[in-house]
């Protein structure tokens, strides 16, 4: 009897970060990094991990979401999901009734990407390899049988995405070898959170540039003279040779962005990240063509392909953050990266949260390897926090990414502290109830 | 002591449309049209009634989602809510951790709408009037007051508003009266759903001309053939002088929708209903220009008013089609009707589902006497399904809606239909489950 995926089990896992602020911006001021923990099983005791990243509040909606959509999983056979995962992804995020909470938007769409995600990391395992390997290894066409050309044709059609993926194939033996040697660029948004004082926000920046990295990034948006002041402290630490992008977490209207931004413009900002709505394509194409040569940055927010596609063809965007779980996993982040490369804008993914550092290092390195072919201006973003957590941390040395080795995805937690971070019965929420 | 709101109470309620293939399209072959149910109570034992329409599956993830925003509205002063319902909506929407899920799209966004529509009834109900007439008599600076601008400011502005408002001031009392006496247009979707067979889609087509309804819409884009055939059918049985809308439901790619509808034109179709992607702003914009005179028609998916306000300056709808459940409600509805204002286009409400008829007349009827002051080229759809479950369910004559009268939005259901349809352990569900 072929084997069976089993069970699809979801877990409320919150960490409280809201009591040092950590991960506090213009738009967050106090989040609970959290996440809709998924462990899909197979009735062969093959097992799988993923999640979607949350801030707290509304973890149990994520949750109750992947519950939702787990009964089109379980009973599925093993071999015909990881066969095709294309189907896969379609059938999660195509479903009749489900995707009108979407459709492809929110709650259940991050879902998806849990339980997505879960089954790239049991691929991974059975496989023996790690995700960025195992996507890198995949022939063009096993690559574009991800990708669900619908609503893409207009900007990008299958035998473009075979061109892109052909050509960049002589050289992925190679990129892999020097991948694995040297890692991937990083840059670090640890220094610049709106929580942290200028005494922490100097010396946290300082420390970035002697631990490597060529771009830190500084949280603006709260109040203008706050972000001049500490966008000048932050040039006089790091010197005029390493970037500092900003972020304002969609705080500003399109207007209001320009002109906050041009206030900013002496200190040299490399980007401007989430200036407005992330929904707003046409906005966002003001901005950028207003600001230049400043860039604009956004893609943690953008829900699905459709909405990527379109921030390319208004050139609205100059590095697209996707994320690992905002899209539905790494089957949409597959079509993602293609329409990045058809356009020729590089993809500096989002990351931080839970296990975000973990997950995105796959596509981007899977993205240098098979598909842009280039880590030339691509920087993934790396936060200190929480990867004590996993059971595959991620690894950093001067400023880069090493390349990681062991099988699947790395959103496994610690069986320790999903039991500790449990919500809201596990005893770090226990205790924080207690007066 | 003054009153607060004491409860907001969410129920899981479902209809099994499905057994008769009522609402079948081409995305949605097999919908269950359901409700997650939101009734708001106050301490002084007033009561407001609102829902978020879906179609089955996932029902539960939207209850858990008006769950997980109730305890931002309960406690609250009642005086202060209704005093100033702008900042209440921005209080749902803009939760710092719980917009992660959104922001302001999908799950929690459709909860805020059920929400805030409570609310709104529960005001219509205080002061005696239904919404479309209480909203009508507020002042132009009480409506501009509900609007959050902060995205919207590139296209609309609040003295843009306001001036909107203030043309139409003068017409308020005329146009309210002729509503009250004639009652505003509508057109109706039964005849068209893909799973009726042709023999009822002509006898219904009939009856619908016999009706009263200038304007009749059938489903598309499962099968070519069968949509040439049905739509030929369609125009035989209405003659040329009935408009004749065509939905495909977001089945096809940009191109293909072109193709498709070009094949369709000899029929004389007057709009196209969602050609592709809800997402999709620049695909609308594309196939708006290649089919013209044929109009666009999109807006029961797109999610808030940012997408509106780009679907607006991309020029690529002619037919907005709001949604009464989808963007958050009353309020961010009321921006809807002013960006459409500003640009010039027709708003024809999508409805049918659960209770969509009973809210959506408020808006237009609103847009009619107090926003763009006509009702030209403007329809609210009518579907024939579940207004018996209605305490007080929308009244049709000659193809009209008639002005309601009764105090509130209309959306609360009779308690013997919510006990008999609750899921899964109402009564219609234990016997369904029972083989």
């Amino acid at each position: 009897m072929s084997e069976l995926i089993s069970a699809v089990e979801a877990v409320d896992v919150r960490f409280p970060t809201s009591l040092h602020l950590d991960g506090s911006d213009a738009m967050n001021p106090e989040p609970d990094y959290s996440a809709a923990y998924v462990t899909v099983r197979t009735s062969g005791g093959g097992e799988g991990h993923g999640l979607a990243f949350t801030v707290g509040r509304g973890n149990e909606v994520e949750v109750a979401a992947v519950r939702a959509l787990a009964p089109l999983v379980v009973g599925l056979p093993v071999e015909e999901v990881l066969g095709d995962l294309g189907a896969f992804s379609r059938r999660l995020t195509g479903d009749s009734q489900l995707r009108w909470l979407g459709p492809e938007k929110g709650a259940v769409h991050m879902a998806a990407a849990a339980i997505v995600n879960a089954v790239w990391d049991l691929y991974g395992r059975r496989t023996g390899k790690p995700v960025w390997r195992l996507l890198s290894e995949l022939s063009p066409e096993q690559l574009v049988d991800l990708v669900d050309f619908r609503y893409l044709e207009d900007a990008l059609t299958r035998e473009e995405a075979l061109d892109i993926l052909r050509r960049a194939e002589p050289g992925r033996a190679e990129r892999t070898a020097r991948l694995l040697d040297r890692g991937y660029p990083a840059y670090t948004t640890t220094p610049g959170w709106l929580g942290y004082d200028d005494e922490k926000l100097v010396r946290l920046s300082k420390e970035a540039v002697v631990e490597g990295f060529s771009l830190i990034k500084l949280k603006v948006g709260a109040d203008l003279d706050t972000d001049v002041r500490r966008m000048r402290l932050a040039r006089a630490a790091v010197g005029p040779d390493v970037r500092i992008a900003v972020d304002a977490n969609q705080a500003w209207g399109v207007r209001q962005a320009i002109d906050w931004m041009r206030a900013l413009a002496p200190y040299d900002p490399y980007w401007i990240e989430e200036p407005t709505s992330p929904d707003d394509i046409l906005g966002h194409a003001v901005v950028r063509a207003a600001l230049a040569p400043i860039k604009v940055a956004t893609g943690e927010h953008t829900h699905n392909q459709v909405m990527f596609k379109q921030l390319l063809q208004a050139r609205a965007l100059d590095v697209l953050q996707l994320d690992a779980s905002r899209t539905a996993g790494v089957t949409e982040n597959v079509a993602v990266l293609l329409l990045a490369a058809k356009f020729g804008v590089p993809v500096c993914p989002h990351a931080g949260g839970v296990g975000l550092c973990e997950m995105v290092q796959h596509l981007a390195m899977f993205d240098y390897v098979a598909v842009s072919g280039t880590t030339d201006d691509r920087v993934i973003e790396y936060v200190d926090h929480l990867h004590e957590h996993f059971t595959a941390p991620v690894r950093l040395r001067d400023g880069r990414y090493l390349a990681p080795t062991t099988p699947g995805l790395g959103a496994e937690l610690h069986p320790a502290s999903i039991a500790a971070h449990r919500y809201p019965d596990g005893p770090v929420w226990r205790e924080a109830a207690t007066p």
